[in-house]
């Protein structure tokens, strides 16, 4: 079946706005002269409030874990003692670029499908006085956990002083982070999420309060060295050839933003989240992760009366629904739902939809339409309750 | 709201899959060059199919009633008695059309909502012995009632010497017409319905019996001369210049239709006629439609407890949900749902559960999800008989 009639729910990349394809189809611009200035003059400051910063949000040419390392490399020096929160495939990616850069790495490891405790981060700071960062992941796509990093950061802040860096690649754009106010140093998300665009972008927001720390850190680093993004985007550049029809994208997708307002959009990904695991419920399928962990842009969902990759193979095969499976120790074990960026609720009543009719061919026990009745009456609540 | 995040489900203009989007966009070519003759020489034949003959289709740069006008005036002088089925506001332009012509119009006029039966047909052609030709509308688009053209052919054929010409604007391409066995001389259609195309081409197939009628006709036409049509054709060209962007999206649809396969195009057309219509009955929605009447390509539908046009404001409003509402005398009291084209099933899992939710707010009884969970057993008992 052709790509064009797939439904892609998996936690990015995720589908792209038609309006946002066709910004990208436009003619090269060279990147040294007036037109790329203008472009990067706009985009610049229109990034701040996604991110909840007055801070400069550095935008790289890369994928998201560029993004991740950058903030290592440009804060950190070997045999620096840092924390970091694994709890799923991304925490784990951090503590490997953190030991790749000879940090003396504590993991606080959290069993996949939970949420750090902040206490945690407490006690682990106590334990090392020494700490020059905390790492942490906001949205953990791998099971669907968003951790409190507002709450975390707070806690980091007023007991310790150490850098606070959060991975915000599969939340940014989908739900709201308040760097300033809670303390987060440098916050990196990626292009291909709830930021609506194909990947190649990573981003890095940098709260000012850094700056003297990144100025002053002798670590060797070039492509990722974010004191040239910083200099050159004050001339409206950026440092090396960026992906020019992604800059183009990145500006349609900050005017749909802006559109319906940040606001609207988190709560639109709530709503979704809600919808799709009162669904889950209704149709007996038990969820990875609790209320109170859980995200709004990916949801999880462990199977116990048939096999997770067969539910994603046939759904895939019947009708072009692309869903996620586990990763790591949980490959198998899970199905993950996508829903981010260029979705709504219709999209979930349609996935919903989909997913019974592939459960009554594994001969699931549920009763017939139940789960879209639970996600419209968890869709009329959350309208009611406005 | 942005209009891409409509869901377009109006019996046409329908959406346009993003590979025909693609398709349209590229460079202008010369009209009397090789490129655009090597255009025309493919898609030519690849049209005869889809239109069930192995006569010419014709390809004219306009909206589909210009095809309409243009089967009147190729075969018909002032004067001639011909008999049009009315059973809705296209079979009525069909008439009208013929009025302006200055023909005799013996109108069989049919209940809107119901289909013409064949009888009636063979009695109004004998009592008009010297009736020049029949028009028929195959799927009236404003009731959603598809008539049995190809019986209504045959009978013709076998009953009389008169011509048989079918509007097939909003069927071809999502159902199939077998023009040459039933013995339809005439059928024409658009590019904006099951076609895929944005509105702006419409499609003049002509059975090899009729050219000596229309080479003989004297009727003054110069535009919708059917014959430069085809002695241009012979060359693979047009006789003015063709909307060359929807041809080249042209070539694509027939891509799109040939990897899929005609069968299973208007297969998938009454799994989601049947699947609308069960939900609908679930949902205490009345059907203005029998079953045997009902078209594959557009469900209408006349609620007793609610206005239609309020149901079709909130779906607008509030999910961008694109219905129809009635024409005429219908105004305001059906409105109409397009599943044909770049649709599929998961669209009508995911329109169904829209309106459920719609319905919730006007305060309709229903059971909550029960349409939904009617539309997803009228699939499953599809794909089970196969």
């Amino acid at each position: 079946m052709k790509r064009e009639w797939d439904l892609l729910h998996t936690p990015g990349p995720s589908p792209v706005p038609p309006s946002v394809e066709r910004s990208m189809n436009q003619p090269m611009i060279g990147h040294r002269g007036g037109k790329c200035k203008e472009l990067m003059n706009d985009i610049a400051p229109r990034l701040k409030p996604i991110f909840g910063t007055s801070g400069e949000v550095l935008v790289v040419t890369g994928s998201g874990t560029s993004a991740l390392e950058s903030s290592v490399v440009n804060i950190t020096q070997p045999g620096d003692e840092v924390i970091v929160v694994v709890a799923g495939a991304f925490g784990d990616r951090f503590a490997q670029i953190c030991e790749t850069y000879e940090l003396e790495v504590n993991r606080i490891d959290v069993p996949w499908g939970e949420a750090v405790e902040v206490d945690q981060i407490e006690a682990a700071l106590q334990e090392r006085p020494h700490t020059k960062a905390v790492f942490l992941t906001h949205c953990e796509t791998s099971t669907g956990v968003m951790h409190p990093v507002e709450k975390a950061a707070k806690r980091v802040k007023a007991t310790s002083s150490a850098l606070v860096v959060v991975d915000g690649v599969s939340s940014i754009g989908g739900a709201g982070v308040d760097m300033d106010q809670s303390g987060i140093d440098i916050l990196v998300s990626g292009s291909q999420k709830a930021m609506m665009l194909p990947p190649g972008l990573a981003f890095v927001a940098v709260g000012d309060q850094v700056w003297n720390v990144i100025d002053d850190n002798p670590r060797p680093r070039f492509y990722l060295d974010l004191r040239s993004y910083r200099k050159q985007l004050e001339g409206g550049q950026t440092p090396f050839t960026p992906a020019l029809s992604l800059l183009f994208g990145l500006q349609q997708v900050l005017d749909l933003l802006e559109e319906e307002g940040l606001d609207h959009v988190f709560d639109r990904h709530q709503v979704m989240k809600e919808m799709t695991r009162e669904a889950c419920r209704a149709l007996n399928l038990p969820l990875l992760v609790t209320d109170e962990a859980a995200s709004s842009t990916v949801t999880s969902i462990r199977p116990d009366t048939f096999e997770a990759e067969q539910l994603r193979k046939l759904a895939n095969e019947e009708f072009g629904l692309i869903l996620a499976g586990g990763q790591k120790h949980l490959k198998g074990e899970i199905f993950r739902i996508g829903h981010m960026g260029y979705s709504r609720p219709s999209n979930v009543l349609q996935y919903i939809g989909i997913i019974e009719i592939i459960l009554k061919r594994l001969g699931h026990d549920f009763e017939q339409g139940a789960g879209v009745a639970a996600a419209q009456e968890a869709y009329l609540k959350r309208t009611r309750e406005e």
